[in-house]
């Protein structure tokens, strides 16, 4: 990683809760080490992942996003991040021109050496889909010398998916199984912050100690119990092979 | 990698000349960090990877053995790696029960972290296949309690593909390109021992010199020149997501 | 199905002509069996599928969306479906936030079991592409609670693809062989409706045949002599295994 | 089904434990609905499975196999299925014609409407391939009129994969849940009589709760806490198209 | 093509009818043109493919071999193609060293610029499998210089896998549809020779006019009415773009 | 090819630099056998692809638009091929209905039989995708009898993938080696007219003669030395397998 500066992990979450669940350990892991972990939150999420909300009467769109960024906003301090929202909208997320430049305004304000985000496609929900494109045209456009001539170019920060909720169905192979057996408390308390989704929090227990199991038969020490599962889309540039 | 003992990377190579070109940087690589670097070969290639020796008058498949064996001797020396000859027969390449205990017993011996060895499938040369599929059957019989009691069983090794000679054709995607730029000129003394097949020579370091450029382009540090590319079977379990 | 309403299958077709030769014979199925059977045409597919009558003089696009739009509703007629017309264009089809909320009004209004579209990815004609992902994407909308309040969200309709004109191109492969023999005669009368595409009369007729003797192949009652082949995108969830 | 003889599922099973993780639930539920439930193991998994039984002293091969031959009938009655063992071996388990004579005679004499076996390729545990692998074969086989002439062929049984430990690195893709909510007593019953492996109880428990969460989300009744998930091979035939 | 010889077309065929189906137009159409077109069966199918024959009383293996040798040779005879039988035995045909050598000796003797074979992994039937397989292998082998001193090795021919009967559930995706026209009266003829599968005759005139109109869409000429599909496993070579 | 007018190749081409470097060969090639070569560049790759100018003081996108434009015109002519600039914009391309109408002009007066453009899915540069979406949807469209009255219809041109930086990262499987052999001097020209890619020009060379050692070893002369690898969308229609 760079050394003039803090390394830098940036999650572009299509939704506002997505953080949590999918990369909450890998935030807090890295924000633990000292580097600047980042959540750009693409939309709030506000029409299709806050269910619960919407049975209060007189829930309106306003007040939906405002609790789900009041939620968010606590779950990002909880793993030690910083948390921006570009309130795109969703279902559907739709990226158009200016949205893509605010996107390259943070990846350029960032610099990130690891970008995290959705998988390329998921039959369940389409958003995931626009963050992943926008992810990878956003990086793009930031690499461009010719974009916004008052902001610096990034280098060539690799993108990492993190695990959608049915896997199999999404293509989604994981080839990096993170241990967060260190802050895995961490990730539990911001997953406690998402109230809307309060049923999720025994699932992702459930999910992190299964990929702990497998990091073990993986070769990983049998220290590990919670893992997170990524799949890297650049290949890795190294001096080891393990 | 395990504290008791040396830590060891292991190639399996279908014919005596697979590893010289495929993972000769990998192999001078941990050799040069006082890893135990061994390579064992499944057949000399003799029937089929010896082209040039044919052309000679009277050449003899023992003949054929003895001067694949002597090249494959000098090329591992010039790595610094343990060579060890399975000679099990090229063109084709078998593997029955009997060979296989002895690649178990050979994996056993050496308690790799890491195996090295071909593509699942390549059209152009089945012997490839079947070094891929012994790999991971040893694998799996190694780990097996109840094989062989007088040897210990081992652990989970990571097992990772080298590049086939037509890539796209062999679904090989890299997903890690390993800097080999300090020990290029092991891998260049090594291939130069390959006498028979002295045209892949410039090939292979023309290979190089592209894959190193890829890694640059993928993130890697400007200082490299020469790369190899793997491709990992199995999920990577760490504590880092680059 | 729900046991509150009828159960309701749903066809989004790019031009006015898809749903016949490709889902002719589910419709008809399930509207002999009292289901409600509907058809969404997000285009007549005036431009590009009606070649024939652009061949006569004088021939406008309100001429040609006219005879394709009465050529499909006897075909609907036939089938006993109920259809629509979203008049979106075609040649390209584009789909766009209008055009979008109109999808999910018609597919909020049927509560479908079952929508019925196109593959994900046909190299030849991308319209098809297009109402793929608006069925995925209309469908997510569709669930959202927050989405237009005054009508009410759908459960979690199967999605499933019909076979597209050259089915391997598409990477269509089919789960499901659909047993048509008993309705038949609708599809063919359904078909007949089509003047400007008669010669494919016989041709899909010949298919229906090739895929009932599949369908035979793959442990069907001899009896099936006409079939429809589909691909479902996500998993069933059942009682039974087969 | 076929309705002159009892309907059958019959699971090829590489080694003795795997149909109770995999396929208990399935075999419980036709078991309850009736069926013939059968079980043919290839192996009892004496070598390679039986990683606990050879941490006693002065086991052997011999009772290493009477051990997990036990528990497998215990497990097989909890299910009320049928159990037979071919005693190939394992670690590695090779097939050859003597054996898959005898898996055909097994076939034939269950004349089974659903095999269910292991995936195609799993790179952890190359005996799951080999089931796979002789259980296609052995189905061609059973069907040939010309085969052993003194027993019946079979028709075109459903060939259904059940979940490997990490399906993503399978290849798994289910396409089925099957809701075995009704028997999962059963399951946890069977489950605890493999004494050798009881870690694995609660993470099989887990792994049907998730499984029966995505039931849910996928469409299926609100009721189902347990599903298995299982991939068809061949095309379902039928007359309905969920 | 080589000019100091006839050019030669050679289909490596699993049971002695697959050639007149899947591939009797190209035999027709290179033998019309002076090719040396040859065919090795490596069975009779007289297990599995010869269920007609199994239901006259009194059937033995050799008569029905005889059969079916003898339909074969007619049917090559109607192609213009000369025929060879190795006798391996089918369902299952298993392909060990003496057999191998065998097909070695058959692609030297022909030093073929075309291999014609089965696709690499058809679900319904293994023993077209085990042909795909012992025709790269064969190749490989026919190509070392070591083996078999006394014939000369072949170049590299390219091997172009025909259609098999479910496309589609066998990973078929044709990247070439050959017009056999002006050649279908004798592929006609051809399978008209096949009285044991007379019911197949319909069925592949109706697959080539099916073939055939996509060869229309694909850009061939309009007097195409009969089409073969095949799919290359190498890249081709060419100074043309088409 | 069509007789009554000069055949016809046509690039389309997401930056002016593209056609040099991936399709140089093919252009000259068949301009120097009097077919007509064209090449619309979508975007002058002016804000992404033009690094280089960008360390120059003052530069600005209007001047950096015209060097590119240069650079290209040059180029062009030195393969012997004409060029169009739709300046459509890069980093990102986005091509709207506009754009899009001026792709399908440009096609419909070409009356191309063969289109090259890039691959479907580059995950370093998505203005790749958008190129190759946009050549697909233009080709369809232009096929459109009802679209455009004044200018006719197209037939059905295959279209060819050229090779992406980085081809396993892009999912390109070369189905066609071009031996540019004869026309090397020319591309090699045309490649130094690009002086702000100037260390381009070896990495080409040599990818260049890499391809040309793996189209010898597919079967070609070894008078091939350089060649361009291609991958084919649409099945070829043909007379002959090779």
């Amino acid at each position: 990683m760079a050394e003039h500066k803090r390394p830098t992990i940036q999650v572009i979450s299509a939704h506002s809760g997505d953080f949590v669940w999918r990369a909450g350990g890998a935030l807090a892991l890295y924000a633990e080490r000292g580097c600047d972990a980042r959540i750009t939150c693409l939309s709030y999420g506000e029409r299709g992942e806050s269910q619960g909300l919407w049975k209060q009467a007189g829930m309106t769109l306003e007040t939906a996003k405002s609790k789900r960024r009041a939620e968010a906003e606590a779950a990002a301090e909880a793993l030690g991040a910083h948390i921006t929202f570009l309130d795109l909208g969703d279902y559907p997320l739709r990226v158009d021109d200016a949205g893509l430049d605010r996107i390259v305004a943070e990846i350029r304000d960032a610099q990130p050496e690891i970008l995290l985000t959705h998988v390329a496609s998921d039959p369940y929900n389409r958003d995931h889909n626009a963050a992943h494109e926008a992810t990878l045209l956003a990086r793009q456009v930031s690499q461009a010398a010719g974009h916004d001539r008052s902001t610096p170019p990034i280098g060539a920060p690799q993108v990492i998916q993190f695990e959608p909720h049915q896997p199999e169905q999404c293509g989604f192979v994981p080839n990096l199984l993170l241990d967060i057996t260190p802050v895995f408390d961490r990730k539990r308390k911001a997953m406690e912050c998402m109230s809307a989704q309060s049923h999720l929090v025994e699932y992702y227990t459930d999910l992190g100690l299964r990929r702990g199991v497998q990091a073990v038969r993986n070769g990983g020490g049998e220290s590990i119990t919670q893992a997170e599962a990524y799949q890297r889309v650049f290949p890795v540039v190294g001096k080891v092979l393990l």
